[in-house]
Order: structure tokens, then sequence, then C-alpha cells
């Protein structure tokens, strides 16, 4: 099997994932700038003409980082980074979603709805970019008040896939001048914390 | 365990999958639009405001609709509504993220950006809701391209939980009038499936 893989945060995502699994699998480097996901032939792949896919030896497209992380949990159980036991299982997911819904999703769309990049790849609205860095702003004060008990990971005490997820908002938010606030102690000392791990260069 | 639960999409989207799994969980009925979900005992529930949420026996607050239905999925495996193995695991996953993020959030946020209920609740940006509309009509196109091959449902040849965030997402559409255009027959012909389980009610 073989990820196409690119400069970009959700393939980050699944390099990371692969980097705690301790996992290699073979990559393909597509060049995002120069078009290569709007080819005929990679649009076979994924019609959303996105990055990450993964192709099993048997043909099967899996698209969307957080399903391709999935596959490689199914198939590489230790450490199980989507957790074990139904109760630690739906709180990180639940994490994985607050992380994706509240934080990616909302610096992400700065750039989205700004980027030349994506001029040509959704209906721009610069207006929905200047709310969002303002949501960003409050999105990050509600994080630091949620991690106030004083955690060390988004679900708890292991490191996880929400984790995994919060290390592409972390960096899409300074990507964007939309980072988490200084004097925010919690947020940070974790943010910290993932900017440690070896798999943050992944 | 309990289910604070209201009369909006994503609670419902716990409702059909308890339903489809043929569970029956207590649940708490909130007014949502009486401000239910912004009171100082509801945030200590879910500091976002959000409904579902599903208070375990010892506790636990578990967010987000897609963790609580994973959470009933764990406790009560049959039928499998997330797939069985990693192949069929993944495919799923893909699916219910294309269809909740290509779908269900683009027709969502024609609602949150321009119905009054939501003015409180995020920066409304009415262009962001327009540009959302025009691609709401590509997206069930593109939809219609990829279900085009006959199967029966979003994932295969199975209901799954990217079903039951077609059911939500389908709804919704037809609330902001950004409903499946009728001459896309794919499409059509599996909603109107999906609108023909006793689950579509629940």
């Amino acid at each position: 099997m073989k990820v196409y893989n690119a400069d970009a945060p959700n393939p980050r995502r699944v390099r990371i994932f692969l980097a705690e699994k301790g996992l290699d699998t073979d990559r393909v480097d597509v060049d995002l700038s120069g078009g290569a996901t709007r080819t005929p032939e990679f649009l076979k792949r994924n019609s959303l003409g996105h990055v990450p896919v993964l192709e099993l030896d048997d043909g099967t497209l899996i698209t969307e980082s957080n399903a391709i992380c999935r596959y490689f949990e199914e198939i590489h159980p230790d450490p199980p980074l989507f957790g074990a036991g139904a109760r630690q299982k739906a709180l990180i997911e639940m994490w994985n979603r607050r992380i994706e819904f509240e934080l990616l999703m909302t610096v992400g769309a700065i750039a989205q709805h700004t980027f030349p990049f994506f001029s040509t790849r959704l209906r721009q609205v610069p207006a929905f970019a200047d709310a969002q860095r303002e949501t960003a702003r409050e999105k990050w004060i509600w994080l630091d008040g949620e991690m106030s008990d004083g955690r060390p990971y988004a679900a708890g005490d292991e490191f996880s896939v929400a984790d995994v997820t919060a290390m592409a908002a972390i960096q899409v938010s300074e990507f964007v001048d939309a980072q988490c606030p200084a004097d925010l102690p919690h947020v940070t000392a974790w943010a910290d914390r993932l900017r440690s791990r070896p798999s943050w260069s992944a």
C-alpha cells in the first residue's frame, strides 16, 4: 500500500500518526501547488482532489486523514491512539472532533478564505475569514479553560489522535497568525509538550 | 445513563443511531430555543452549549453526536454501524466524514449564518451562507456522481453511520431550501431509501 502525501496539514496528520505508531509506509509525494491533485488521474483516486489518499494493494482508495489513521489503528493497534474500551474511545472521539471543529477548521478557514491557493478550490468569503480570526481567539480561551484540570493531553493522560489533530491545528494557527495567546498557560504547556515529540517534524 | 436531547439535527443523529440499534435510552429533552443549553448548569455538562450530551452513570460526560454513537457501538456492537474489519471501518469513516464535511456542514452553515437563533451563538456572515448555498448544489452533483455505481448506501452494501449523518444532512438541506436537485437520480433514490426507514422519524 501507499499514501499520497503532500506538504499540507492533513497529510501531516497521517505522517504524525504513522510516526507515533512507529510505522513506515510507502509515500508518493504530489506537488500540491503545481496542481497535481487536480489532474484527471488524481481525481480518479479522490474526486474531491484532496490529499492524503491511502491506496491499498487491492486498489481500495481511502481518503480523509482520520479514516486513513483509523485503518492503521486497526491493522496496528499498539499503541492505541483511538483509545481502548467504550468510555475512552468515546472521549477520544469527542476530543478529536472538538479540536478539529472548534480549532483546526476555524484557523483553516482563515487560510482557505484568504490565500490565493484556494481561490480556485472554493468560494472565498474574506469576511468569513475575519470572523474566524476573532473566533479562533475565543476558542483558544475556551480550550485553556477545558485543560485547566492539568491533564497532559487533549483527552486525558494518554497521547491520542486528538493530539495529532491538535498538532495540525497549532501549526496552521501559526501559519495564519491566529496562534494561541501566550498568556493562556494550560494550552501553552500542552502545545509545548506536543512540539517536543519527535513526530512533530514527521 | 441518559442523553440530553433536543429537536435539532445532531441530537437526531443519536436518536436515529439508537433506533437502528434497537436501543432505548433515557432522554432528557431540553428547550433549545428557550436557552436551556446556555444555563450555567448545562454549560457544566458541555462548555460549548451544544446538544446532544451523553451522561454515563459514573458521571462521565460525552459530547459530539458521533462520539456518543461510537460509545453505543462499543457497548452494543450489533448491527455494526461503524463497520467490521479495517477496510470497511475505514471506508465508513471516510464516507461519514465526506457526508458530514461536504454536505451537512455546507447546508448547516446556511442556517447558522442566516437564522436569528444563531445570532448570539456565532459570528454570522450572510455572504458565507450565500456561498454555501451555491456550494451545496455542487456537492449534491458530486455525490450523485460518486453514487452512480448503484450502491444502496453511502459506504457500500450496508447501512452505516454515514447514512445516519446523511439523514441529518437531507433534513437540514430541506429546511434551508438547498435540497438535492430532483434530476439527480442516484442521490434521489438513496435519499428515498433512507426516508423509508422507520428510524427516519426517530
